[in-house]
Formats: structure tokens, sequence, C-alpha cells
């Protein structure tokens, strides 16, 4: 059934995917362990929340749409008791907002319940799914994370582990994966390792999460990542290992790093911060811009810019300033209003901006709708200049695998020139990061990483997992995240 | 996941099931009349609501807990846009009220989407749901419903018309059924025909219906009732009717007379409002009193007792009122009030009674635990004597066919007899309809009904459907309805 | 600020007014008492629902739009502490419904807090309004109550009793009114004593309530009514009475015994289901028919119907069958049901009355716009004949003592004739209860009552209290009730 | 009556106290235009919104709690049309959290209606209102905003420029005010011009604001600040301004400077975010220390730390990073998580400060909970050294115009010396930004300005407005506000 979901407003981002954490902990409240774990990782998904809980018996759980905050009150929580639980926060979309659709998927089958979280998406869901359906599968959401439900529920005669197994075989694509049963958890990251997926300790509790923040939040100590193909088994005797499945090469997700993870996160060994620091550093080695000061457009913009000044010695300041309150509204500003809708989110310090070329970093451009109206902006409170520096390639091609890019058509660097683009947002000058650069700001923060370990499909097309003719957001709702 | 359902005043009755409607309308607003046929349906089920509606590619739905009013506004209505909609009213209980296990059940299978509206009880579901899940089959709700979707997409490669038959040849106990595609939608009644299902005619449209009330209210005409083991099939050409199966017997729930159905239906030919009328004059032949008024306990008592003052010539009066606005609260009585709740529901009017030797007339009783509260009211409102008689017999025996009886040890008939009753509930005699009155008011009604027409199991154990060894409401959960 | 009020059917009915209700009780939970005091006088009220409890030191309150149970949940009356309460329920309308507008009014003044609930309506508060504001007044609501709050106030230097009495010198027109302190509670009736108001008593606490099925409800006895011009002091000391202000008539509301009470309250010592009968009655002697059945309209017909029957010999039978959850709702019912909007509410049994000659009995005409709808529905349900009685007189005027009748041109019999509005109504016939023979009905009841107790003036224009020029509901809000 | 208010997560700061908006603009949607400025106000108050919408012929208005995306949805924006408006945000507390509370305050008086939206609070308003209801007048609520409608009405009878000058002469203490007619707007200033208020242009429309930044958020230009002691009036004839009262000093509270106002608003001529960065360059002056960074807690520490960057050399980098979701919950942490509550707001980017002499600054410290909390997550972080740095003096004394700064024992500055404090918080140095240092940060700012320009008293004592004995929070409500 379909809920009300209320909307941002509107930001040229691409769309964050979804966050699971998983806990097993007997003695501790592992619901409220999930609660806080999804607060920390709400920048993944903001369309609905929801936590599930075994306590050995049976599984129990609570969806809602909204943010985790919307969607749970402490009543809620405190009817979910048990010692582990998976929590799920989903990406945000207007079109098919369903509480139906929330995770984890919860379900019986022949030996018991399953609760099931997953960030990613698969590539083969569609084919999967009509041979499940041929054999008499039922589905009840439009997510791709039933079709894994299924296949599960399908080798249900093997143990678990060995239907993980089986089960990776079979789909192709990205995916973060945690699955609960009544009794225990495991967690799995698909051969590429595409999402991140790590792993912390709490006393004697393991968490899971797809970053290390929400181990920080809970006052967790990281203990590793996990591996691409690996699968993680947590119940009463300790965490193993298994090594399910490997790939020749891994295929990273470098956006996690430009924009979608948090910045106090530490992923694949590297912290997301310092890179963008990084990438602010190797962009004022590429662009070089005569200037007064250099900005960030909040917040994601903020760490390249910092770099920018440290690598070029421009000074940085604040030109840009957030409120601290935007969230989600209904109001539709007036007709006079709705084209400097961007004021709404952002404001220019005037004093800090006034009569200086100013150098306005920010992390990447989709449609190219927002940038204009704050390079108007900073022109109306009295800048002389306004360079903007991007500090990503040019997205030039849609992502399958978990990220809602628009599609192709709707890319501004897929259709127009960087002069093109300059011009529709009337800055003085527009350049943006080069994927070599992009890769060397990564190396320097991790010498054993390459070329090949990222996926960077939507800068160059080069798709290091196979994808089906025809395959677009609407054919297949992504990943049920 | 689990929703907050307020809940009724507590009330001596059996639990009502479950309602379904079903329209199949081009050119009209079938979700919206769907909506008020429910509405004339809610006394079969007011835990939850939901309406789905197909428009040739797809099937949109919406459900929400508490009353039809309150699950839907207009803004939901709006958005279901179709030719042909299935609704469905479930009933409450406290136990396990989850939105999850509202109806209609929508799913997707290899032939495209199904909704599926049951009201009804399988008594061999647990069986049937163990040897699916051997095949991989996973469930999202404890519903037998959930049972039938199963089978008919394990029977998709037939036409829907044979998935149906197959179906219904697997299944066990009571079910009048609506299944809706895309496109058209189907309706059967199981070879016993314990649950009422009549079809309806609005201009061009068909109306599918738990109860001919539901017809009228939408001013449609009522054209004949659904067959036992019949399948009625509604599409653009037309009803066509497939006699899928036949029973050696029909074994229509006698209850649906007593106390469940609308006094405005008509089931399977009578009427109930002229039956309870017959109770109460064959109730008068059986115990005749000598009184000064008799009385009904609103409002489903009045039809007998009026029908007890016509056959005995003592003056029919409105001794109890009740509160019109009595509906769902969470607010606990204070201790003091506790032992006279009923008085929040009824009241006497002390100048009708005070004085007076009166018979109170009550179509049934189940714990006992109102009937005392009543009798006292009475005597303190000033009543010289109570009578209290029963239209129908003690209720001895537990029901599999869809009625949440109480277990065995709670139906205080099973456990007392008809003079500790009395005692219990201080009346100065109590009587019951007998077994053979109660059949002999319902030949009065029709000539062509019997002994072996109807269900009276809840009196006398003699179940007409096999019950498999164990089977409770809590093995399973009652039929999603 | 406007809050959302969901709307009842339309029905052709008088606006109720309003409930109140106040409970001395140190010790008990009054708050609670009043909760369910409030439930049982629902009737009276359905727009928004308040209590208030002192509790020596303070007055603290909880409001809210919708019924009681809406209103109200667990929690707030959890947090409303103290020994006295006084709650209230408001009428509905569209026009208006403010949160600011329910009651009972708490303000503060120069001797502390005061909580006052009003049923009634002051027919000189625009000229006392004026008067206040020019003296610096300030008011926050429309309601007339408002004024009396602000010439309590102005009375301030005197003791409380003296400030009730000069109010009262005051004002003109009705009130029936609560009046709490921190520490106690005061009722008052108008002298002319058109609202009701009684006095019960429940263990050593008082309770004041509009109707004595309130009283009835809480397991409370019955004491006396409030005497018109009457105040009531309740304290540590008990009760007291200060007889304030005498005129020389009476002009109690006979519209409450017709249709605004509840059936099983006695007012100023009548029952009003003793008196509807009684009308009924009286109606057969007027208007005597052939006829095979008499039904009554539910709910408010049925008395009148019984008592038809009693008097003609007649057979009562229930040709009409409400439905029992009817209801708040949003949905506008579809263009062609909308002419039928009454089958939501009401369904004929067509085994009852086909091919019968059928009296309907109603207890009045407002607009007359259901009625025909209900003969249409009787005559295609099969009835040979429909005769329309109305146990009432034909309400030609309009009501300024607190009922929301309607403008003057919206009343049927005030334009037109019998003859026209059977016409309208498609009935065989129509005949209303005259004059005469309401009163008969009356003073059948209580030999002490004679043509001056009652005010008829919506029958015969002969307004008891006087009326300003150009007074209407839309110069000022009546009553806050 | 009570309403639900969530809670922020516990936080070290001072309340943020009001915000008003006006909108005086005939062809404007007046209601959007303030919904959008409320928006821009929103970090002045969370407890509750409210506008209010003048059409000629009346008021309309809305209240509703918590945010103002919360309290306002698109209907009840519609619902306000007019041509000239006035919004109000209000600050949060947990005790006396009241809808009746909320403003802007809406009256009838002698002339029409009337609507207030108040920022600051009086000092002498317990005296002013025991003089008013010694007269007979009523109170609704417990805010001094109150006082002053009742003062206006009493003053009815002159216009209501002279009743402003009046009321003006009546109440001590700060206000910031705005009150709209069904037709015109005014806004006042009180001459200490304690609060921030200012005029500016957009189109033909003008609008009144607490903060330029609601300027800048609707399009509109800023005109100037409202002076001291100055009436405005705007109405069809344009803006007027009247010179009410005059003060001997200015007593602008510098705390908006250092945390409560906007960083990109202009107040007074100075830019908030300029005078932080410059107190950031004083503490640099004052407290030079050998560090590797120097990093601010976000978001209110962050300009300062950029100008003791700027001053010292020290590199400034990013290690605390937000959760840019924080908001309201009602949920509590577990036992274990409580200590570290902290983290759920705030996380350490370890990779930036470890193995670092790490210079921390903070605007302030109020009670000094969470100080200890941060400098601890750095240290595990890895800091090698942490020297906290506050860039304003210590908080001794408690606040009377319109902060909810805590009762005096609870400002940790008041009791415990800096030594004591440093210990407490467990950092390796102390310093606090002296007095002189903080005026020397304004006067470079702004020449024009001296050390009678602000009120400081929170640090000093010295009150520039006279204090009634044991005035504190609890006697009287702050100004509404």
């Amino acid at each position: 059934m379909s809920i009300d979901v209320t909307h941002d407003l509107p930001w040229d981002k691409m769309r964050e995917e979804c966050g699971v954490i998983g806990i097993y902990g007997p003695g501790k409240d592992v619901a409220r362990l999930a609660y806080f774990g999804l607060y920390a990782l709400q920048h993944r998904g903001q369309e609905s929340a929801g936590i599930a809980v075994g306590n050995s018996r049976e599984i129990e759980f609570h969806k809602g749409m909204g943010l985790v905050t919307e969607a749970f009150n402490e009543r809620k929580l405190e009817e979910l008791k048990g010692h582990v639980a998976v929590g799920h926060v989903r990406y945000s979309t207007t079109g098919s907002s369903l509480l139906a659709n929330a995770q984890p998927l919860i379900f019986r089958y022949s030996k018991g319940m399953m609760a099931v979280a997953h960030n990613g998406n698969l590539t083969n869901a569609s084919e999967m799914r009509q041979n499940l359906a041929l054999t008499g599968a039922v589905f009840q959401t439009t997510t791709d994370t039933e079709v894994i439900v299924n296949l599960l529920a399908r080798y249900g005669q093997s143990s678990l582990e060995e239907a993980l197994i089986k089960t990776m075989v079979d789909i192709k694509g990205s995916y973060s994966l945690i699955v609960m049963t009544e009794n225990r958890m495991l967690a799995l990251r698909d051969p590429h390792g595409v999402r991140p997926l790590c792993i912390g300790r709490l006393d004697d509790a393991y968490i899971i999460a797809s970053e290390s923040c929400a181990l920080d939040t809970l006052g967790a100590t990281f203990v590793r990542d996990v591996e691409p193909g690996e699968i993680v088994v947590v119940d009463g005797s300790g965490l193993t290992s298994i090594k399910a499945l490997s790939q020749p090469r891994r295929a990273a997700c470098i956006f996690e790093y430009i924009y979608f993870a948090r910045p106090d996160s530490l992923i694949d060994g590297i912290s997301v911060n310092r890179a963008r620091r990084a990438m602010g550093r190797q962009l004022a080695r590429e662009c070089p811009i005569e200037a007064d000061i250099v900005i960030g457009v909040p917040d994601s913009g903020t760490a390249a810019a910092l770099g920018y000044a440290e690598e070029s010695g421009v000074a940085f300041d604040q030109g840009l300033m957030k409120n601290r309150y935007v969230g989600r509204t209904f109001i539709q500003p007036t007709q006079e209003m709705r084209s400097q809708a961007v004021r709404l989110k952002l404001n220019a310090v005037a004093k800090a901006v006034e009569g200086k070329r100013v150098i306005m970093i920010d992390d990447s451009i989709v449609r190219g709708t927002t940038s204009g109206k704050i390079v108007q902006m900073l022109r109306q409170a009295g800048a002389k200049e306004v360079h903007m520096l991007v500090s990503s390639p040019p997205i030039t091609q849609p992502c399958y695998y978990g990220i809602d890019t628009s599609v192709r058509k709707e890319l501004v660097a897929a259709t127009k020139t960087v002069e093109e683009v300059r011009q529709m947002i009337g800055a003085d000058s527009l350049h943006y990061l080069s994927e070599e650069g992009l890769l060397a700001a990564m190396i320097g923060q991790n010498a054993n990483v390459s070329r090949n370990t990222y996926c960077m499909a939507c800068f160059n097309g080069e798709y290091p997992i196979e994808i089906p003719v025809g395959l677009d957001k609407y054919t297949m709702e992504g990943c049920g995240c």
C-alpha cells in the first residue's frame, strides 16, 4: 500500500542507496543498538527504516516510512526483544515509495523464519525472477531482494551457509547483505566488493555495518572490512568466515569516497574525509586559478575546498551557509521564489565574498540544475569572479549497481561539453578533476589500490559486471535498496 | 509490522469473521463502490480494510488498520483507478493485529498480478503449507489465504479457472473467495457453502458480496447467491459460471442467521431479520412465561423479542438503550466502574421496567460474562422479575470454519448446566431455544431447507467437514479472515 | 487555529447542542469519570471534547477535536490529576470548527484560575461583548461563553457566588453552566430552565450533568434536577444551593424530549423514552390510518412507532435497519449514489414491508431532504402504501436558545403547506402531531406541567425570552456550545 | 492543552529564543513568504510555529507544535489568504510546551482583530499583569506577550500608534515586536535594541524579520535595521517611522553574534560570520598554543577556528563531523551508550587527528557537560594533546532578557575556576576569550560600536535594564518567546 513520503528540497546529487546493520549481542538491547546504528547510516537512505529482531523462537519486526526517528518510537523499540537484530534504511524515490518494499524482508520458509537486508543491485534479477515464477514462486514486492529470498528458500534443504553460496552463484551485481534467522546473523559481500561492509566489536557483541561511522556511534571498535566474496557467520560460538566466491578484480564504487559515504567513515582502509581532501589537493595541481578565496558547497564540497586551499595557498573561507533545519517539506515555494529555491538551503555570506575572486568547489555535478543558482547567488552577494571546480570527473554514464543516477540523457555531462556546461551555470571558468587525478588521490591514500580496484563506470562506461541489454531502473526496482 | 489497534468494549459475542466484495464495472468508480460496499459489510470485520483495483495493466491497492472509514481517505481512494476492484474487511483480534495480514493479498506470479480476498477458514492449511514450503515456497503472513495464493501460483501453467479448480481439490474447509487479476474478477464458494456470497447487478456492472445488504447500499439489484462449489467468472464478455465441485451435503453456517449477518440481508433465500423473528416466535412456543413486558438486548436481540411478543401477546417494550456512539477506545474504566462496564454501552429505561416482570431476550450466550450485568442493571432499575431467554441453543463446541469462538473451556454452556448458568447470571429463569426449534424456525422461512442444510456443529458437535487432530486458532491463523 | 473535522453523513435533523459534566470527588479519578460521563453525553456534541481538572493549586486541561474517544487517550487522561473536574462536548458545525472554541474555557484572573463549560445560548451576547471591549477586554474566541468569563473577571472583587449572581443579572438567554476553580465546582441553570441540568451522587462525590444518562453510566444515583435560576456550590463542606434569580415562567426546551436527549434520560421528572412513546400514542389518536404495519425511522422514531402500535393495534415491525458503523467520513459517494446516500445509513427489510401498507414514523422534519428518500426506499422494497407520520408539530421558526436550526427559509414547514411537503416526499399521506397533542403527551407524563412549562417557539414563534433584532447564528457564535 | 514535543539530543548551549517575521505584500502569497521566512529563522525556535494573515476583513491563522515544516502543510498554508502576514517560531523548552502559548497571539478587541508576535522578555510583566487583573483582565496564557495584548486593548480608544507608544512606556525589558491588524503591519524594537529586527523589500512588499538571513531566503533586499525605540508602520501608503522612545544607551545582546544568530545574517551592520571569525583571530592573539591543527566544534565553532588558523598559522582541519540528520527523538540510548551520547551527534575523523596536537574551539560553555565527552572522543581517536579554546568569556550570570540560561548555579563558570573546569573536561589546557578581546573583535567590525553598545551581563553581571528582585524564568514565562 502506498504511504505518504514528504520530499526533500530538490538537490543536484546522485541519490543515496541503502544502509544495513546487524548486531549479534546476547544480553544487549540489540534493537536499540540497531536503531542508533541506522541513525548513523541515515545518509544512505531516508525513504524507510526497519529493524527485525530474533529471539531464538521467532523474528519480530517493525518498519516505517521516513527517517529512522520518524519510523520508530520508544514503544516500537521496546517491543523488539531478542539477542540478534538486523536493520535497514532505504533510499528515497518519489515513484514507488512503498512500505511493502521497506526492508528487512521477513519471511517464513521450510526451516523457520529469516530476515534479509540488502544494499546493492542485482543485474540479473529479472531473469532470476522469471525462472522462479515459472515454478510457482509468488512475489509481493518489486525489489530484487525478494529474488534472493526465494532463492534461499529454494535451496532450503541445504544448510543456510550452503544456500547462500548457491545463491551467490546465481546472482550477478552488487550486494552487501545481512541475513538473520531466529538465532544467528550472516553477512556477505559480493565478489567485486562494490558496496562497503565492515565488522566491529562491542564487548562480546559483533556488529556488521555498511560504514564504520555506525561502529563509532555505538562506541564499538572497528575490526575489519568484510572481504569481497566472503560470508561471515556470527552465532553463539563466535565469528567464522567462509571465502565463498572470488573474482579476478575488485570493483569498489569510487563514488562512496566522492559523495555517498560519511566523511568520518573508513572504507577498505581509506578515510573518506582524507580521500576528499586529497581530491581537492589534486584539483589544485590540475587547475591552478588566481583567486582571493576558495569555498566549498556545503557540506560535501568542504573537504575538497580545504584540500585545494592547502595545496594552492588560496585562503579557505565560509562563503556559503546551509540552513541546518533543511529537511522534508510538502510546501511549494511561490512562483517567484521557485527559480531561487536553492536559497532555502544555502545562503551566501556577503561580507565574505563581496569584491572577491571566488573558487567554489562541489563534489559532483549530475543534472547541473543547482550549480547555476549558487553561482548567481554568489554574484548577487558581490563576488567579482566565480570559478567552479568539481572534485570528480564528469558523470556521463548511468549506474547499474545500486545508485539512482538519472537516465543517461539527464546527465548534463553526457550531452554537453564542459564549455557548454560552464555557460549554462554562468561561471567564469569550470573544471573537473581528471579520472587519472581521481585515481592518484586514492592511490595517495593507500599504495595498494590501483585502477582495477574501483568501479568508475559512471565516468568512463567501463562496467566491471556485465549489464543485460535494456536494464534500467524501471525494468526492475533496484535492490530493494 | 505491528500497528496499534484500539479495542471495542468487551462484549459477550462470537467474533465476527470477514467480509468480501468485488466489483466489475468498466466506466464506474469501482474503488468507491468497493469502499461503500465494505462500509455496509463493516460488521463482518473491524480490524483492517483493504481495496485493490485492476486497470488492465496492473493492480494498485491500499490497506489500513481499523474501520474502513479509518483505513481510507478521499486521496487514497482517488489513487485507485481501474475497472475492477476487490475489497475486504478483516475481523478484530487483539493478538496478531498485523497490517501484513490485512487483505486482499496482492502478489505477482508467472502470469502477472493477482489480488485475493477470503472469508472462511481452511482446515488443512498447515498440511498444505508444509508441503509448499518443502519445495521452496516463501510465506510473509500467517494466514491460510497465503496457502491459496501459493497453490494458485503453483498451478500457474494452467488457466486461472483450471488453477482454481485444482486448488479447490487441495483445500478443505470454508471459503468464500474473490480473486481479481489486472482484468477480471472470479468468485467462488466452497462446496459446502459455509459462508454466504451473492451476486448483484448495477447497470452493466457486476457485484459479488458477502451479503446482500452491500448490494442494497450500492443501489444494486440482487441477482442470486453463488452456489456452493461454483466458480463465477466476470470479464468483458459478462458473467459465466463453472460448477466446479459438488458435495453430498450443504453446511451453511446457521450462526449467520442468529447473529453474524446484518438483519437486512437475504442469505440463500432467507431474510435474516425474518429468521430471527421466527426464532423469537418459536421461543414463545417453547418457553411461555407470565410477564408484563418482553425486551430485547440491543441490537441483535430485538427481532427475536418482537417475535416473542407477537406469538405470546406479552407487550414489547424498549427496556434497554444503547449508546449510539459506542466504539473504540483505549481508556480503561476506573476500578469501581469496571464491574459495570456494560453501563457504557447499555442503560436501562427505568420508567419502562420498574415494577414489571421482564422477559429479556438475547441471541446467544458465549462466555456468559455480560448477561449477569444486564440482569443486575434491570433489577437496579426496578424490574420485579427478570427472565432470560436465548434465541439459539447452548454453544458447547468450538468452530473451525472461520469463527473465533473461544476455546471449548471458555464456553459457559460447555461446562455448566443451564441451572448453573441461570444462577451465575442471577435471572429468575433461563431458557434456550432448542435445536429442533431453531431448525423449525428456518424451515418456516423456506420449506426447502432441512437439518442437512446447516452446520450446527457449535451446538451439537456434528462437524460436516473433517477436522484434523489438534487444530485450533493458535496452530494456524484463521483464514486471513 | 483550524483543525480538520470529518463530517457525518448529512441527515435531516436539528443539530445537537452541547453537553456538560462536573465531578467533585476527592479520592476519585475525576478526569476518568468526566471522560465516561462525556461518553454518555456524546450525542449532545461531536465537534470537540475537553476536560479540565482542579487540584487545589491549579487547573490542568486537555481539549481535542472530534469525539471524546478521538480527543483523549489514556496518557492524556492520566496527566489530569485532581479532585474536581469539568467536561464539555461541543456540537458539530462545518463553518467554524476551531479548537480555540472548544470548551471548557480555562483562564486566569485576579483570584486565580477558572474553567467554564456552557450549554445554551445568550441572546444579548453581542451587546455585552461590545460593552466589555470598550473598557479594554480582549477576546480570543467567538463564543458567547467568553462574555461570561469576562463578566466573572470584572466582578472579580466579589466572591465567586456574588460574581455569578451579578453575571446572571447581566446575561439573557439560555445557560446551563458549570464553573470550576482550582478547588470547587459551581453549577447554575438559567431562570427559564431552557436546557437540562441534574445532580447525582456517587459515594461521597457529587456529579452535575446535562442528562441523567451520564449518572447512570457512572453508576451514580440521581439526586434531583438543578432548579431554574439556582446556583449549586459543591466543595469540601458538601453541596449548598443559592436560589439566585426567579422568572415568571419556565421555558424548558420541548425538543429535548422530541429528539435531543437520550431516551434513557429523565429530565425534570419526565422519562424521555416514555414521553416519546406517549407522543406516538397521541399520534394514533389524532391520525388513525388503515395499515398493515407501523415502523419507526431508526433510532429516534422507534419509541413513537411503538406508542402508535400500542394505541392503534397496528403491528409494529422493523422495516428499516441502520448500519451500526455509521460514522464520520470524508468520502463522497459516487454521483449516481449521491441521490440515495440515505442507503449508507438505512436499509429496508424487504421481507418485512413487501406488499404491506406501511406507516412510517419519524420524530421531526427539518429541511425534508431525507424523508423522501426513505419513502422511495420503502416503495422499492415493495411497500404498497407509505404513510408518513411525524411525532411533533411542523417546525416553522428558528431557535435562538442554543439549537442550530436552519435559517427560517430552509425550514420546509415554514414555506410549504403540509400537502406540498407530502408531494415533495412522495408519501401517500403525511400528518404531524398537533401542538395540543404534543402538550397532552407531556401532561400525561406529569400532571404538574402545562403550556407555560415549555418553550415551543420553533413551532409557534412564541419566544419566552426576548430576541434582539437581527440576531442569528452568524452574528454571534452560539454559546460556545 | 498539552501537546507532545519530542526532544533534541541534550546539548550544552544556551537555548535559542524566538524569531518573528512580518510581510506586507498586496498581490503576494504572504502566508507562503512567512512560511519560508520562518524556515530561515528556525534556529531561533523549534517548539512551535504560527502564521496569521490579514485580509482587510479579518485575521485567520494556524499554529502548530514543532518545526515549521511539522506545524504546516500545503493545505494549511492555502487556507491563509490575505495581503499582510505575521509569523513566529518559539523556542523549545520541556516544561511548559503549550500550543496555547504558541504565537502569534490573535485576539479581538474594541477596534477589531490583532495579531502579535514577540521576541524578547519583559522584566516587569508580573507587576503589569497583576494591575490588569485587578481591573478585570482575563489571561489565557502564561506569557508576557499577553500582558502587551491587554495593554493595547486598554489603550484601545487611542490610535494603534498611540496605544503602542503608551504600552512602550509601561513595559520594561526586551521586545522586538510585530503587530498586525486586518489591514496593516507595525513593528517595534525596545529602546535598548536588545534583540535584532530588520527591514527588507521584495518588489513592492515590505518585510520585517528578526534576522537578515530571512530576507536573503525570500530573495528580498536588505533595507536597514529597525532602530531601538522605533515604531515602523507599513500600510497602503508605504512605510513610515515613529521614533517613539529613546534611551541613554544601547544594550544589544552580544550573544546573538557569539552563538544565536545565523552566521549569514547581518545585525546592526555587522556580519555574524565575520564577527565570529574575528573572535577566533583575537583568541589566537590572546592564547597562542603550539599545535598541529585547529578544529571547530561543528557548526558554531567553525568560524572562530578558521579565524584562529588565519591569525596563528596553525592548520585548520575537519576533526569532528556532525551527523546531518541529527534531530528530534524520543528514544533513549542504552545505558552504556548514554555516557557517550555525544557520539550520536558528532564523530571524530581519526585520520585527521591521530598523533596530532589539537586545538579545539567552541563558541561557549554553559554547563560544561558536553565538552569533556568531545575531548575524550578526540583522545580515543588518537589525538596526542587536546587544547580547548572558547571564543567568548565565561558565562557567570543568568539572562533576564529573553534567553533561557540555566539558573546561576548550573553555570559551570559561576562556581568553578577555569582550572577546575579544565580538569573536569580533561583538556590539556583551557582558555576563554577575554571580555576586552570580545569587544575588540566587535569594534574591529565596526568602529562605531563601544562597550556601551552591548549587553554583556551574562559575562559581567552589569544588567543594562533593571531586574526586579526575585525574577526568574519560573515566576513568569519568558516573553512568549
